[in-house]
């Protein structure tokens, strides 16, 4: 039984509870992030508390007190659960003010909730999916128009995932006016000879941990990287395609909607780039 | 201290809780219906279970095995808080599977979770608004694509009551691709001489449940009903304007982005509908 954080309380997993009137629960009104763990360290933890920091101010979320402490709050249930390879997941909600409306509540009353668990992944890292790569579909980009912010509003992502179950690949692309967004949760890349191309930011996609670590990681190793849009098409022509995430790091795409891309095998450029971002991460890592 | 309903229990309100891995807390994946409560009845509730019904088929959400017994349940809730006049709050998510995962969980071991509760509304029926009318400004529509399904995710309306409120105004009327498609939690209308023009049924907004009562009864009043998209510019040169929703009824609007409608009072239409619905729906109420 995993021992989680609520509130400032460490409990078991099934004590874990929150109100029914939890803004999270009733209104979305939640951000998130999730933490790679490797070798029982935390991988970018400054990256995500920084983006955790911007979705609050975004959202004009008031900033739980805990939040300058949550490294430890992190390490404390690394320890707890002992976890080697995994993820921590961290949720901030608007709190819950013991009633509905759409009306925020008054900050001075309602103190926001603070959720974090451990998801045990042993192998995360020496991951089979990564020397087989994952195959994806395109689907429509459905969901509201700040993708910027991390918020729980995953609803989309998730009939996205089900509708790649359905087709028997492992994720979907989203497109919206005929570009490549991104992936249910990730970024999603294309290579072309030498030059790595994925998509600028904006409000319409998330601004990737991983993303900007793996383009410094690229830049570092002297490859082209350019921030545009793309096109399914152009995507299923690219000599590689890849994605990356926080608990995928890099991760190769060898199909897109049913065509083999390049060799249908993970490209070198991914492969190498996993490579960089794994080390350079494990070093990094607090 | 309310009495409320949470997977089969009547409980004091501040121990009804959920799990943290509810879907409907990490995911927004729920829906929810808010019915109203006039004279100790409840008003459209047919119309809301189909709603809800139809909700849970578009997200492929089991149906938890309660449904039948709803309006049971909403009685109950009505009784044991003593609600003359207010609304019954109902939230039904994909449940608590015990971990996070995109991926649906299996609705073999996964039940949905239910949640109920009232509020309580002394005067909802004679609302001194609706006899000044209400302000709105517009908006962006940034929310997802499925508005005609009442999900939780309800931050954007959250932030666009914010946006109101910093406006010195009630709520604000979205606004996409230079067409009005309707209010925060309301749809919105606008009439010309005879004519109520309100946004025809489509993915772009809810499928109100008093929309369609009102318009079905502006009909056999021989009111003339166009169902088609209009702008704020044609909204702010309209005779009248209003909205309707479960808990508001039919409310006039007076004050379009600081120009006032018609004479900047309740027009004669919106007053009318205003009558002929409530009484209807009291005589009709279960």
């Amino acid at each position: 039984m995993r021992t989680v954080y609520v509130n400032g309380e460490y409990l078991p997993e099934n004590e874990a509870k929150i109100s029914i009137f939890d803004r999270g629960f009733l209104m979305a009104d939640g951000v998130y992030e999730v933490t790679s763990v490797l070798d029982g360290k935390l991988i970018d933890f400054d990256g995500h508390s920084k983006r955790l920091e911007r979705s609050l101010n975004e959202l004009d979320m008031p900033h739980p007190a805990v939040l300058p402490d949550l490294l430890e709050v992190h390490r404390e249930l690394v320890r707890l659960n002992g976890i080697e390879e995994g993820m921590i997941y961290l949720q901030i909600t608007r709190g819950a003010p013991g009633d509905r409306d759409f009306v925020f509540p008054d900050p001075e009353t309602t103190a926001p909730t603070v959720v974090l668990f451990t998801q045990n992944k042993p192998g995360l890292a020496d991951s089979p999916a990564a020397k087989k790569g994952i195959k994806v579909i395109s689907i429509e980009d459905a969901r509201w128009a700040r993708r910027d912010i991390k918020t729980v509003q995953l609803l989309y992502p998730s009939m996205g995932k089900m509708m790649a179950k359905a087709a028997g690949v492992d994720d979907a692309w989203m497109v919206e006016d005929g570009f490549v967004t991104e992936g249910t949760s990730n970024n999603a890349y294309i290579v072309k000879g030498n030059t790595i191309i994925t998509r600028h930011l904006g409000n319409e996609i998330l601004h990737g941990i991983t993303r900007a670590a793996v383009l410094r990681f690229a830049r570092e190793a002297q490859m082209q990287v350019e921030e545009r849009s793309f096109t399914i098409d152009e995507a299923k022509d690219a000599d590689e395609a890849f994605i990356t995430s926080a608990s995928t790091f890099v991760m190769p795409v060898v199909e897109i909607d049913g065509a083999q891309v390049g060799e249908g095998t993970p490209g070198s450029v991914a492969t190498r780039l996993r490579e960089i971002y794994l080390d350079e991460s494990r070093k990094a890592a607090v």
